[in-house]
């Protein structure tokens, strides 16, 4: 990228509006609403003193939880991590499975709420994080996560799978104890339509995937054996950062576990080198996998990836208004930044 | 709608996903994440003591803000409201329209940020707050929006015009002067181009404006001559609420000046009701319009409403990674309870 400022920026001066190939999203970057990208920091950063009592999630509190669906190690009282039912689940398992309750007089389309939500508990100890782990241990929790996706495949009806966490009360977390979510949905859901689509036309179009293509120098944080984390192109949010497989792959689930401390030990650094520059702010990780069912096979156009969003600024108006985004850092700018944190 | 419970509720006891059919966004509504509708409460209620110092926006520091675009009355030191440029600008107008920078080598798609982004003041006083006005001077404020709307329509690149309100820091306002925004944009914006195709795919099936069939006696909250306020059947977020033209209109700019006086009216019954029930949180508004341009004729689909979301809930993993959203509160359950507000 050109740059006419005489800044060590490569970033432009002026807003440009770009275009995420993978989203399908027009983001746009705004230099005058920016501090220098060096200077974001969270202003309600995780407060490890909150992290000192116990709660149903700890160890020794598993008769609080909901049913547990498996552990590691399994039939093991001392459990280094726990799958288990979501207590206050947005889905139910009990119901019949997409029956159409349409009524066509009105017009109105409603869906059973059918579906799975569980939780996994990344840890029996309520002090430690998830960037704590060992890669080792991170890789654990992220085959634990492929493990309950293969199970939940079984079921003909669920056609989407979402992997998240929530971390800090501002990115959403109602328990501090470190844990992530798995949905399964009856229905394909429409920003992971949109993706697809998007990613579809784009090797419709180039002959290429669009995510093996947002691989660029300017814009890459650090490299492992298999996997990358960048900042994309075009950015949603403020130091969003995904990390991504080098080999292409349409499926989270088909993780093997030696890949998985591997990805486990990038997940880390990145975490980590986040946690240093941005002031250990909450934050969102979204695993951005394919549909299931029949559309379970390999496909050229759609390579899943890791999506991590620090939460620094605040969805308004304009947002909810338009669908569009303002995003201050330009992602050259917040991939040189985290390129040169140094982590001890 | 029928219930098998027993509560004075009309809404169903099992999870049900939604299609917003004015915004083809599916809703899950999940009892089982609910408190009981009526104890929503704000946790982050705007502070009114907040509001007790002088700022940019308040009458005498004209001279602290950017360059005015015009005031009411005009010429008038003692003015009503302003409308002038913002200060850090998302967008701009002084570089070329649309200019695209797209490098075909990379993939990159890039566009110039040519566009408007400006403020309305919407009073001199800095702690009176919008629904503190009278009906008449809302009605005024959403007059300078229209006037403001028509000039920059005269501008052959732009292609869309949101105007939005952010009120509250959790809402994203980083100013406590009462405010509300116009950004003019060079691209229609993605969630507006799928309005538009969902509601014209509801027209095409129906023969029916989907906006205009939300009326309904269950999702009603209040009604004057020309508009209804409602909670939409599948709202995405809790106690959202829509105030619609029950005449078809698709361009919120052809309101006249009587109109706004009876629309301040209802907005301002809408607020104070929000208010009172939901302990004066924080909130957004958007007008929901349709594109200028070609396209800027009356249209049989398209149908402008200002659309009204309280700040209760955290937007995470889950709805960034899948564009679903979790509502707890049924939409019947919330009209209900607003409709029941008594207002002095
Ligand atoms: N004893 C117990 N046994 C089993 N499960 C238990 C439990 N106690 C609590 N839980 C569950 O544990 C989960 C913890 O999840 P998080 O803290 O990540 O966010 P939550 O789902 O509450 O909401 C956030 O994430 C969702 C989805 O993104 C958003 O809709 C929402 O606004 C945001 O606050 C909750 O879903 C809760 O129901
Ligand atoms: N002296 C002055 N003269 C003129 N203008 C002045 C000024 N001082 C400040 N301004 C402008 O006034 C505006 C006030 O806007 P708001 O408080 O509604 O939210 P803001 O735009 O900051 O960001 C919120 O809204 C945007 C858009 O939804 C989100 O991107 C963001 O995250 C969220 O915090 C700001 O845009 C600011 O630039």
């Amino acid at each position: 990228m050109a740059s006419s400022s005489s800044s060590d920026s490569s970033a432009p001066q002026t807003p440009q509006i770009r275009k995420d190939s993978v989203k399908n999203r027009w983001v746009i970057f705004s230099p005058a609403r920016a501090k220098r990208p060096s200077d974001f920091k969270s202003k309600t950063p995780i407060n490890p003193n909150q992290q000192q009592q116990q709660c149903p999630f700890c160890i020794g509190h598993e008769h609080e939880c909901a049913p547990e669906i498996f552990r590691v190690p399994p039939d093991n009282p001392d459990w280094k991590l726990r799958v288990i039912q979501n207590l206050y689940p947005a889905l139910s398992r009990d119901i019949p499975a997409a029956e159409e309750v349409n009524n066509s007089d009105s017009g109105r389309v409603v869906v059973n709420g059918f579906g799975f939500h569980d939780v996994v508990i990344e840890t029996p100890v309520h002090s430690v994080q998830l960037s704590d782990l060992s890669p080792r241990e991170i890789g654990e929790v992220l085959v634990a996560h492929t493990r309950r996706i293969k199970q939940l495949m079984s079921s003909d009806s669920i056609k989407y799978v979402q992997v998240f966490k929530n971390h800090g009360a501002s990115a959403g977390a109602s328990m501090s104890h470190s844990h992530s979510q798995i949905m399964a949905l009856p229905v394909v859901p429409p920003a992971v339509a949109t993706r697809l689509g998007s990613m579809k036309e784009y090797f419709d179009q180039t002959g290429k995937c669009s995510v093996c293509e947002s691989n660029s120098k300017d814009l890459l944080i650090d490299v492992s054996a298999h996997f990358i984390s960048i900042v994309p192109f075009a950015a949603t949010f403020p130091f969003e950062m995904w990390i991504i497989p080098l080999d292409h792959s349409s499926h989270f689930h088909e993780l093997d576990s030696e890949k998985a401390v591997e990805l486990g030990g990038l997940l880390k650094l990145v975490l980590r080198k986040m946690s240093l520059q941005l002031n250990n702010p909450p934050f969102n990780f979204m695993v951005q996998t394919s549909p299931l069912g029949d559309n379970a096979s390999q496909l050229p156009y759609s390579h899943w990836f890791l999506q991590i969003v620090p939460q620094l600024s605040v969805v308004a108006g304009f947002e909810m208004g338009t669908g569009c985004y303002i995003n201050p850092v330009f992602p050259e700018d917040a991939a040189k930044v985290l390129r040169e944190v140094k982590v001890s």
